[in-house]
Formats: C-alpha cells, sequence, structure tokens
C-alpha cells in the first residue's frame, strides 16, 4: 500500500479487513510503498514518513500482527531498488507504455509532470515488490490485474532469458469486497475530500454523515424510499448487515427516514472504528514502536529478500 | 569502467596512464561498472564475472593502487541502485531520449534489443556512480561529455526539487590522450578484432604486429614512406616517443623499411606490457586476491555512499 496518511473507511472495506483474514491462511508480507509514493509525489514529497507511520499504526488497529506478518518499508529493504534494476534492463519500454493505467495516470494526475523514467517503471518495481519474496498470490483490486500480468510477463522473460524457473508467476487473489462511495456518493478518494477516516473522532464522523447524501427522490419523510440509489442505504449494507435487510424496508416503506438512517449509522461507523482512535491514545503506540516494529519487519524482509536478490545476481551473470 | 575482459592498449593509453597518475592529486573511485555492462550484454551475459576480474588485474599491473584508490564493483554497493531509482524518478523522458548518445547506440549495437526501460536509463545509472561519491571530476572521453552534462543537469533538478546544495556539479577532466587505431586501421575495438591485449605474449604481440597495416603508398623499400599516414608510424609516436621523430625521418627518406619498423615496434610494446603478463604469474594475484580487494574497495565505497544516500533520502522525505 502506498502510504497516504491516515487510512479511510474505504481502505479498511477494500482491503484491511481482507488483509486481517488473510494472516490465517498465508505468510503475508505487508508493505508500505514509499518508493512508489515517491514516484508520482515526487514534487511535492511533503510528510512521507509521517504518512508511512500513520498507515502501519491503522494496519496494527485493524488487526494486522507484526508477531505473525512481516510488516515494512519498502525503502528499508534496498533490494527492492536493486531487483527493480535488473527487472528494467529486460524491460521492453513497449510493455511499460502499453500498460493501461500509465497513459490513465498521465492523464488524471493533472498538474503533475509524471513523465518521467521513474514513473514509467512504477509496475516493475511492482514486479520487484512481489518476485523478491517469490509472492505466489497477491491481493489485488480489478485496477491492478493489468500490473500483476505485466509481473507475470516479466517471470517469463526473466525464466527464458536465463534458463531457470526462479520465480512462481504470481497469482491474483481478487478481494470480494463491496464498493464503498465517498460521502458525495463520487468515488470515495481524499483528494474529493470525499472520505471518512478511520480515525476520526466521534463528533467528526456524526457531522460528515450528517452531511451525506441520501435518495434524492425521497423529499419528504412520508415518501417511500429506495434504500438501492441511496448511499447512506448501501453504507448501511456494508456496516450493519444484520440489520440492513430490516432498516431497507423500512425505508421503503415510509416507515423511517434519513436523519433517523444517518444517525444509527453514525454510530455504527463509530463503533467499528473505536480501535483506530483507541491506538492512537495507547501509551505503546509511540513513534518509537511504530519504527521498532518497521525495523524489524525489515530485517525479516531482508533476509528474505537478500536470499532472492543473491540468486538473481546468480543468474544474471553479476 | 565496464567490464569486457582482458583490456588492451587503447585502454592503456586512453585511459590506464592517466588513472595512475591522478592518483598523485585526487582521492579516487576506480568502479567496475558490472551494472552498465548488463545493460547493454543482459541477453548474453556470459562471463561477466570473470571480466570483472581481468579488469582488476590489468588495473593493479598498470599501477592503479588499491591501498591509496577505492577499487570496487558497481553491483557489490546497493546504494549505486537506490541512488538510480531515486534520479530515474526526477529525470524526464525527453532528456533520455535527447541523448546524442541513445539513439546511436540503439542503431550501433545492432542485433541486441536494447529498447528497454532499463537501457533508456543508462546515464542516469551513471549519474548515479558520480554523485554517490558527491565527485568533483570524473576523467572522460569526449564522447562521454552528454552523458555528464545531463549529470550536471539531473544536480541541478534535484536541487530545485529540494531545496538544498547536496552534490557539486560534476567536472570533466578531459583526457589528453592520443588517439590509438586498431591495427587494421579502423577504430579499436574488440568486436573488430584488431586489439593487442595488455596480457597477450610477446609472440602473439610480434604476430599481430606483423600484419599491421603501414603506408599503401610505400610499395617497395626504396620507396620515401609517409610516416603520418602510417598506422605502425603512429603506434612508435605513442610508444617509441623519444625515438619517434628519427625513426619518422628515416621512414621519410627510405632508409628504414616497414619490416624494421614493426620488428622494433613489437619488442617496444611487449616491453610496455610487461606487467600485465607478469601480474598473471604472481602468485599474490590469485582470484582471491582480487575478491578481498574488492571486498576491501566495496566497503570503503559503502562507507562514503551509504552517507550520501542517507541524505539524499532526508531529501526526498523517504
Amino acid at each position: 500500500m502506498r502510504p497516504t496518511g491516515k487510512l479511510h473507511l474505504g481502505h479498511l472495506v477494500g482491503a484491511l479487513t481482507n488483509w486481517k483474514k488473510l494472516q490465517d491462511d498465508y505468510e503475508c508480507f505487508f508493505m508500505v510503498a514509499d518508493w512508489h509514493a515517491l514516484m508520482s509525489e515526487y514534487e511535492h514529497p511533503g510528510q512521507l514518513r509521517e504518512h508511512v507511520e500513520e498507515n502501519v499504526l491503522d494496519w496494527l488497529a485493524c488487526g494486522i500482527d507484526p508477531q505473525r506478518s512481516v510488516i515494512f518499508r519498502q525503502s528499508d529493504v534496498p533490494e527492492h531498488a536493486e531487483l527493480y534494476a535488473v527487472l528494467s534492463i529486460i524491460t521492453p519500454l513497449g510493455w511499460l507504455e502499453r500498460v493501461p493505467t500509465y497513459k490513465e495516470q498521465l492523464r488524471e494526475l493533472e498538474g503533475r509532470d509524471l513523465t518521467t523514467h521513474g514513473f514509467l517503471g512504477y509496475p516493475v518495481l511492482q514486479a520487484a515488490d512481489i518476485l523478491l519474496y517469490k509472492a505466489h498470490v497477491v491481493p489485488v483490486g480489478e485496477d491492478q490485474l493489468p500490473h500483476l500480468e505485466l509481473a507475470r510477463e516479466i517471470v517469463r522473460r526473466f525464466h527464458h532469458l536465463y534458463h531457470g524457473e526462479l520465480f512462481p508467476e504470481p497469482k491474483p487473489l481478487l478481494t470480494q469486497a463491496a464498493k464503498l462511495l465517498g460521502t458525495d456518493g463520487r468515488k470515495m478518494s481524499k483528494s474529493y475530500g470525499n472520505t471518512i477516516a478511520l480515525s476520526d473522532s466521534p463528533e467528526t464522523i456524526r457531522k460528515t454523515v450528517q452531511s451525506m447524501f441520501t435518495d434524492p427522490l425521497r423529499i419528504k419523510m412520508t415518501d417511500p424510499g429506495h434504500p438501492a440509489t441511496c448511499n447512506v442505504c448501501g453504507y448501511w449494507k456494508v456496516f450493519e448487515p444484520s440489520r440492513a435487510e430490516a432498516m431497507w424496508e423500512e425505508c421503503r416503506t415510509a416507515a423511517r427516514g434519513c436523519v433517523q438512517n444517518k444517525r444509527e449509522l453514525a454510530e455504527a461507523l463509530i463503533t467499528a472504528t473505536e480501535p483506530f482512535r483507541a491506538i492512537r491514545n495507547e501509551s505503546s503506540a509511540t513513534d518509537r514502536t511504530i519504527e521498532r516494529i518497521l525495523q524489524d519487519g525489515a530485517e525479516r524482509a531482508r533476509a528474505v529478500a537478500s536470499k532472492t536478490m543473491a540468486e538473481v545476481k546468480r543468474a544474471v551473470g553479476l
């Protein structure tokens, strides 16, 4: 995950909840991708280090366990840059120019100059991230599938060039996650200012939920509602699944109004996000604890990464 | 220097002799650029490691002193890959596509697929090589000036983006070297098979010099020669400067013939290259000695490089 600072409800629903479960079945490596953040934010890297710490705090609060899993910062493991350099050498420019997200991002991230050599290599670095740990599966969303396919192509090219089978071809582990929209009904994104941070205060959450759009066709409380097109009702499905069906029915029959819906949703969100506020008040979760977790993670990651890198160097003749 | 295996007379005249002298006035870092070799040879890296050792042997024989200077292998210092990654992020693709040597090499190195992401970044890695040691000057030939200019541009961009003056702008230290042609009169290059290796045996040297082209207008020994356009006479200028003027005059007046010229040149070359054969017979110059020199060099290089890289990471916010 790229370090973007405090995580929001979208991260919880789209990734963290799934990550927590993956720990039961897999040996997991969770990486804060600060190199990748620099690739797109290099003009204004700002609080990159702070963002890394906020990310890790949210991971811990959600149940990512530094004992069972390896939690580390990409730039603490120099082998990422080394394997990136090797893979970059065998990756044709055409493959990178054709990655569908590339042109999309150049267009979407307006106001930034992303026509750099590094940004073009973004998915090559992702391949290095995966291959260093000989990962068999990578939990990704649909939008990341082209990048994973590129990683698989790079693996095949590496094996073809150097006559070996060093890496497994990584497979996607698609997350079956409900899509959570932003509080204004658009795609949830920090840059739209339509998120609820996992560590937001109860007051902030109440105020934000208060201002959420509901069913635009329901003018008066006595009008029947259309929960399937109401963003607040959508949140209910995700955060109060056991009560959602009954609540949707009450909405449709005008037995409950939007104000009550929002008030109860706010309380449900406050409960769901309690651990994320709590960890910030725990004396154990100081910056030093995070640093220790990251250092320990970096050591464990390097133990694997340096072994892979030695094999890679031997294979390519360095 | 890229590791190309046993060095030849062109390297001695064009670089090594100068490098040896530089040690008197500068703190020198001499690097075997195996990452760079991989960038163009990745399809057939072959004996890359062996080539590194042969290179270092020739450096030692020539008087590059591992006590005074730092002799190291690029891939032993992971900070090269790390700084390459950072600089790659801030380097516009357009700058790289416009480097005059880029298109030239794509064209010249036929039969190789060099349209890769890594090869496009070739001069960025060179910039990292230079900047890691905060080098003030780099001994280069004219052909490398565009790459050095790019390194200077990257320095200015880095300082502009990150509000600091971390690196000196590296200046070229142009080598005033005589140009030595290959034994067939073309540009000297291993791929043309027209070189004399520094460690060639006396027999090989005699045989090779014997076959060199001389003045094509001098048919019989009694014809007056034109030493300025004779490759063998050119070699005399370089390897027997004290005797060259008299010898040229004898050539012009047909007082000496081409056979004598070649015989005496061969003996001069055998004398000049004696240390390069000798070191290969010394018991001290085993592979293990070379490995020890490279390990020691890598440690000394890393001491500087890791300090720079820490400053770079702080500057860019990693």
